[in-house]
């Protein structure tokens, strides 16, 4: 599967082609509308006030309920627009505004970050659903949490005996994290932030159950961690991925980092599993465990210092407009879908 | 440019062929010779004690020492190869072993990790030299660093005003560090996990100045920091890539994280920069800054749990043979090699 | 650029996704309407009898009348169907029914042919008119005209000193001919065959003028041909595709078939072009000059033997619903749309 | 399975990456070398006078006489080069020169052709032994024969009846035509044409019998057609493909065209075969049929027509050197090569 995501934050509609689904898919779309409403905003203070119905319209590749093998295209209307909140003059810090002026010459279409929104991550969750619906049917799950807001840290996965029970539980928490103390703690942290006009940062951790051994490549283009990194820095606001012990790494011995191989009645298993169920850009039938790391959201209302593009003067910049102070806990449903659409492509 | 690299660590040769290769480069074979060298195993306790001279035989796309701009194909020939060093029913822990056992129906090259062996970063670091020149033509630079190596930090690259010049004086140093005393901490962690039959982990710290704002897109496969790490983690080893902050967003408020914008003089500046010179997928114009995690080397002599792969039961291992006790300073130009081969792609 | 064409003939809508349009452009909303009226069915007898408004409504990727540079999709809703007509036991002969079906494992849209109904090529002529005004602007220029229909042909290009003012006039015809005298001829054929309830096919010559010498590559993948041929294999019905003499360079001695080359002032030129403006997969910044092949419309009223599906026996078909007796002269402005999307490509 | 051939027909060698191959594959290297003898060079007056061992070297991806299912790299050394015998100054007509020389800034190796010497279809015949190997395990079949040459036409394929027990008649033939009256008078052909220090096109028709239904798609990229074609026209010389009836079709009615469905024991079958065994893109089990015209060799030894590159004034050009009067003999393994590849990516 290859998707294509089109839309901006305030154009008429925001949608997504799926192009190779395999056919005869009878398409739960009770289970898209849910997966939809985990990601959809305007729920609570932790999120913006924006408010979208976020219904996808099936406009083609799905006949008498079942997917046809052909380009499935969904569409979401864009309803609640506020563009006067938006001008053009002042690259927002932090925001692709700049980058986006020079790439397309002035043109880009800024009204709510245009493409750039973090609303265009709808689509994508979309065809993430779509994509969790046929890795089911093989009896593959995706399941995330977030791993840290600010200074505060979940427990962790664990990543030998991942229980697909348990991201179920977490699909139905509004606020999925493994321990709800820490869950707590960070919804404080995102008031806090909130209150001092101010956002946050954050970690997911994303975990894939079921995939087999012997998929991927070691080669540019071919191996897990380059095509799942392809899917995650996709999604706006990933800064950092990591595969098992990423980084840890750095501070590790072979002979702690070293995952023992052993039988596990008929079958082959890891007793550890600080790869991460890769190895050489290849499954090896262990669970796919990955965090990604996701910066502040830009939007805060505090003065900024930018320049006006058009004098090319330093200007100080105060944002309005609706903005979440923190989009870690709604990005938890796009990792997933980015998880499943990357595993989608290795299969 | 597009690059296919080939190769067995036992076979006959190993080499790469480059697409898309702008003709009229007059190619630089010193220099060539020196980033070869740079990664070249053999020259002291900190590596393998394989020797190979790593002369690299151009068979097509260069015509009177120019660059033809049809594919490059360039060989080495593999000659101080001691297969009976490997057998293949006791996949190594760590290792890809087991996972290509799956993957090719046990049909892999098992003789020194086959295709997977770090030996196969050699057509990697020719390729990049390549790269490295056409860039160069463009007043574009690539350097890095050793960050990390078990417990032991390096200082950080100044991520605003980088210096290419300091490219330059890493490229010369055999084990490549900012701070000299970090380097020789560094080697002793070395030595002492070597004495210890062991292996350890390391962080490299990359980063590119010169590439101008503009270059990339925010979609699925066009995005900046989805380019570099399919390059990065065709990387044997590579486990983990961050971009400007990385992890240490999940920490972070938006009015910490946000770079400021500003004139400096005609040209427009950040005066941080956290976000690695990248901004929605798109370069801004500030130095790319990035760092990678490697795993500890797997092939360790301590006694290790594997299985029988023929007979499916467990079984104790002790890995023989000549084995890198760490590969992070042999991977830093390699670094740098899958860093200038993505910003080719980009441009 | 690249295209996604999404959408069955009897589903909700029809559409197509342009990535990678250049930003800035003024697009041409009525330049486009005329491409679409060019393609659009229902206008007299030499056509079906569906008829739909073919008006292209733009969901991204266009603000303030400029193209942002994001992906474009322009979506064409369905709304003159009949489904009644179809039924899906009786695969009909010449269609895709019976390869689809297997393809698809039953679950294809059979509704008015699906996604492989002739409707979609009306999508197709939207992105191509984007793609026009993309090259208008570079001076690049793209017209076609009905070569063969049925025993009658049409004048030729000249291949040499191919005159893009004629490209407008052929455009502003409703049957574009050279020869008027053999468009009365051709239309006669058409009329005749739709009296015996029977189908007739054809060819269109297309032809592309101001392309630059030295766009295309030798290799697979990058060659001019291939490229063109790409797209035009994506139009139904096309069946053969043929640079310059084509075909009947086998017939032909090198003394003949060589174009000699030749100082136009300071431009170099050839004085012949059997070699349609490509040599060796490159451009020569001759014109660039092809033709197609259509079968004749597989839906004929007359009786057709057939199986069943469902009993895997032999069966006897009559198709009835609204069809094409021709869709050669329909096609000109889809193949001239799959030629300026492939100039984009080679740009 | 995607492949990347390189080499200049006098630089050190020319080759072949092959990835994607399936791993386990027994390579049979005597089928290998009968399929390059078929390709050589210097056995006739029919061709060239170089002559040229053409055996391939492996580099890479074998082990154990087993594809490994890692690259597979083929590399044949170049040894009978007289480069004296060619110069850049004055493009050659019908040849690639004046397109290459503007593609590749004057840097393109000009000697005996270069990159876009018929020597380069040497590793094309290898990999695709490779490909008809794998295709062989599947009871799939690829064949061909020269159709045409200048006015001399042979006998065609049964299409709907294709026995592969041909295929291998025809490849033990030096001159490969189904009817052996009509191969003298192409030889003949030939030999006049050299007698006049001229050169002669040509057509060869291609049979694939064994595909399975349900391979391909209607969409850009994908279906059958545009994937043959790819591969096909990067074959030197290649101007024109048809597919079943192709041309043909512009002068037949649908009542003809249409391929009747029927029962064959429990096997669905077509009881004509014009569509070539592809409806809308996708394969329906019948033997695929197509052919490709080629161009008469460019190189003949007549006075010629052309300009000084670096004058920019007309000048006269009588080639010299060593040239096949006809390829099409010789291009009949070259084309089936090019199929079985086509068809191991449609798999």
């Amino acid at each position: 599967m290859r998707y294509t995501i089109f839309g901006e934050s305030h154009g008429p509609a925001i949608g997504v082609v799926l192009e190779n689904v395999p056919s005869g898919l009878v398409l739960d779309m009770e289970a898209v509308a849910r997966e939809m409403d985990r990601r959809a905003p305007g729920k609570n203070l932790l999120s913006t006030a924006r408010r979208e119905a976020d219904a996808v319209k099936i406009l083609s590749g799905l006949f008498e309920g079942r997917t046809c093998g052909t380009p499935l295209c969904g569409v979401i209307e864009n309803t609640d627009t506020r563009s006067r909140d938006y001008q053009n003059d002042l690259p927002r810090p932090g925001h692709a505004d700049y980058a986006a002026h020079i790439r397309y010459n002035g043109c880009n279409d800024y009204r709510g970050g245009g493409h750039f929104s973090g609303r265009l991550t709808a689509p994508l969750v979309f065809a993430g659903a779509v994509a969790k619906q046929i890795l089911a049917q093989r009896g593959i799950y995706v399941g995330a949490h977030i791993r840290q807001i600010g200074p505060v840290e979940d427990e962790r996965f664990d990543p030998v005996h991942t229980d697909p029970a348990l991201f179920q539980t977490l699909a139905e928490k509004t606020f999925p994290t493994l321990s709800d103390l820490a869950g707590e703690r960070m919804r404080k942290e995102i008031y806090d932030a909130r209150e001092r006009m101010d956002s946050v940062g954050g970690a997911i951790e994303c975990a894939v159950v079921g995939m087999p051994a012997g998929l991927g490549s070691p080669d540019f283009g071919c191996n897990v961690e380059g095509i799942l990194s392809q899917h995650l820095f996709a999604v706006p606001a990933v800064k950092a991925v990591e595969f098992g012990a990423g980084f840890g790494f750095a501070a590790m011995y072979g002979s702690q980092a070293n995952d023992p191989l052993t039988m596990a009645g008929d079958r082959v298993e890891t007793t550890t599993n600080h790869t991460g169920g890769i190895n050489g850009g290849i499954t090896n039938g262990m669970p796919i465990v990955f965090s990604v790391a996701l910066r502040p959201t830009a939007s805060i209302s505090q003065p900024q210092q930018t320049i006006y593009l058009s004098r090319q003067e330093n200007a100080e910049l105060v944002v309005h407009g609706r903005h979440d102070p923190c989009v870690v806990h709604r990005a938890v449903p796009v990792i997933e879908a980015a998880a499943a659409l990357a595993m989608t492509e290795l299969l």
